[in-house]
């Protein structure tokens, strides 16, 4: 898609836009000032939400936010009255420091559930974190930083759009954790801003369609967080109208689907433990649900996981995973590949298996086996729905990170 | 419950039935006679099913089964054509050597999905084990172990039932793999003969009721197997019957659940890998629907199953599984305890948190978490629902053991 060019610098490309992130131990602060913007997120649909989640749902409902404050090292999740009141105290620094009124800041934390905010600790990291607001990559970088938990490497994303127009609009995005359908626990975190002017119900809009392909699709380990959020800012600052006559600019949508994509596989990229990425692809199902069932059973599936970790092109365990995913599924014509980004193997064709025991084909799967990014292709030949997951391997480092996590 | 006997022996406990088991390296064949009897079974839900899932589904059609063929090594599955001819020629090779009819014969596999039996080793195997059948206690035993695969031990059952007109049946089992909603590559199999006298449809309703809280309840890995088969059947050698008036005994109904029960326990202390064994309560659910969807949450999170493993008593992960589970849920009333054999500590009361940091409540969980067995008890103050689910930690020998199994 050559209206959508990839650019440098994260948040940093974004004009009237100021980032931070400061961190002390284990307790990060970052803060995107973006005044004045239009907004709209996506939030966890587990029934324990987390007092921010509950506190930015109904920050929301004028759509316009100017501030976001988000913290790692402490979930303030299942933390009762205390929990919202820990979140106006936050709320009210951030707004007297900034002199922006407290009902333009969404607040977003993320780390243990279960305990009480350390209100001082982090009010220290959030001063010291606004006293470095400013517009450059390496504050973009920071922000992406003071967000990790478990997570190995920051995450940022920055696309400029060419629109059907030919007007550019920039969007830039950050983001934490492993997963919105199924997170680790460090819980999935991405703000996203973007210098187009869009209604934030457009945004919210355009946000479901992109988190439905992205966010949604790539799965760590199947749990789901209590304080996942995905948050989108339009600042305006382009003075780009990417909505004429009640209509989205169709590329938009694609610069927004490819900036989610891209921090989705990021995050699956850096699942607890991973040393490998998945990717599967399912074309030929039922409809594009039975599609998504396949494609994300597969990912899911834990013995597939672990048959990845060690190498072993186990298609048995893909063809099981679909099998149990509740999607349509005749095994008689399906046709299953493993692809590296060097070499694409059929292991069954048309419900013929080719890969036994000492034949070409598992030869070069094992070769295919071995390589950091695993593709698995499903054609199901049923209809013409397609689907695309994507997560990583079941690891001994996982069971590891999970197993020392402290309460 | 006083009118259930536990009893030792296994299948031995039943007159008129002879079991053997022979195994050569990992094929393993077990032969259970037991003539005349009145049959039913459950099987996978999975959408791809093995061969002899299917031939034995069209063999209890007439409801009548008088022996029953069990190999391990192989599951025969997404074997083509070829698969059902090779149930053939194996229920051929038992009807001539044992003189059963062909229609009354069963087959059940469990192992590699995607080779074709080795039809010369495995009937090499059977015959062995035919020349051994016999009714004592080793042939229970040695068909206990030819059934297994990545089990690491046997697991039989048998009870004497004395029924509410005093008179007293038996029932045996035994059973290899996790689960048979979620089990691991090993595939659930379960054979149950009772000596009691019942028809073939009452044996499917008492089996589904004694399925649906037993190996329904337990969860390995969430992967669901192509081969799960649960096969009942009755011999009437005890000459008493168990339904009058077209209603089952209730005791009887107890005493099936009891006897599954203990081999779905059996199953999940065995799980892959697992160093410890998991079981929820959970009271005071919505409904039933909800109680058993929260009971299993808990036992199929990752996170929490690397926790037990770990031995951090992370309640946070407990109530986060409830809360994606999709049952009704109030976080501000519920209760968390966790107990072992001997000690149990309340780590939320009616919502609020009792096991924070340097309390004496979460020293005394923090032992409860290195038991061997780890209870947690819910108790979510909305109904009447209640619902009991068993599992096991996720540790390093998981990953091991399914990074390393071959295709």
């Amino acid at each position: 898609m050559d209206f959508i060019k990839d650019l440098d610098g994260g948040f940093s490309v974004i004009e009237n836009l100021k980032v931070s992130g400061a961190r002390e131990g284990k307790y990060g602060v970052s803060i995107i000032v973006s005044p004045n913007s239009t907004a709209s997120a996506v939030f966890t649909s587990n029934k324990v939400v987390a007092a921010p989640v509950k506190y930015t749902k109904n920050a929301l409902k004028k759509g316009i936010i100017s501030a976001v404050f988000v913290n790692s090292g402490n979930a303030n999740c299942f933390t009762g009255e205390k929990g919202i009141k820990d979140c106006e105290t936050l709320v009210e620094l951030v707004s007297k420091d900034l002199d922006i009124p407290k009902d333009e800041i969404a607040i977003s934390s993320t780390g243990v559930i279960g305990r009480e905010m350390p209100i001082d600790i982090i009010s220290k990291v959030a001063y010291e974190s606004i006293s470095k607001l400013g517009n450059n990559a390496e504050n973009s970088l920071a922000a992406a930083k003071a967000i990790m938990t478990t997570d190995t490497f920051p995450k940022e994303c920055a696309v400029e759009v060419t629109l059907t127009n030919g007007e550019t609009v920039k969007i830039a995005g950050i983001t934490k954790g492993s997963g919105m359908i199924a997170p680790n626990m460090g819980t999935m975190l991405s703000f996203i801003v973007t210098d187009a002017e869009i209604p934030s119900d457009e945004i919210n809009k355009a946000l479901k369609k992109a988190a439905d392909i992205s966010f949604n699709m790539i799965v760590v380990d199947g749990d789901e967080s209590t304080n996942d959020t995905c948050l989108m800012m339009a600042n305006g600052s382009s003075g780009v109208n990417v909505v004429e006559d009640g209509k989205l600019d169709p590329n938009f949508q694609e610069g927004l689907n490819y900036l989610c994509i891209d921090l989705a596989k990021k995050m699956a990229r850096d699942g607890e433990g991973a040393t490998k990425f998945i990717e599967a692809n399912v074309c030929g199902a039922k409809d594009l649900e039975d599609a998504r069932l396949a494609a994300k059973s597969i990912i899911s599936s834990s013995l597939f996981k672990s048959a990845v970790f060690g190498g072993d092109p186990n298609w048995g365990r893909i063809v099981s995973a679909i099998g149990y995913s509740g999607c349509d599924l005749n095994p008689d014509i399906v046709t299953i590949a493993i692809a590296s980004d060097l070499d694409e193997v059929d292991l069954v064709k048309d419900g013929e298996i080719l890969a036994f025991e000492n034949t070409p084909n598992l030869e070069r799967a094992e070769k295919i086996m071995q390589s950091k990014n695993v593709i698995v292709n499903i054609d199901m030949h049923l209809g013409d729905g397609e689907a695309t997951a994507w997560g990583c391997d079941l690891t001994y480092d996982y069971v590891k990170i999970n197993a020392e996590y402290t309460t």
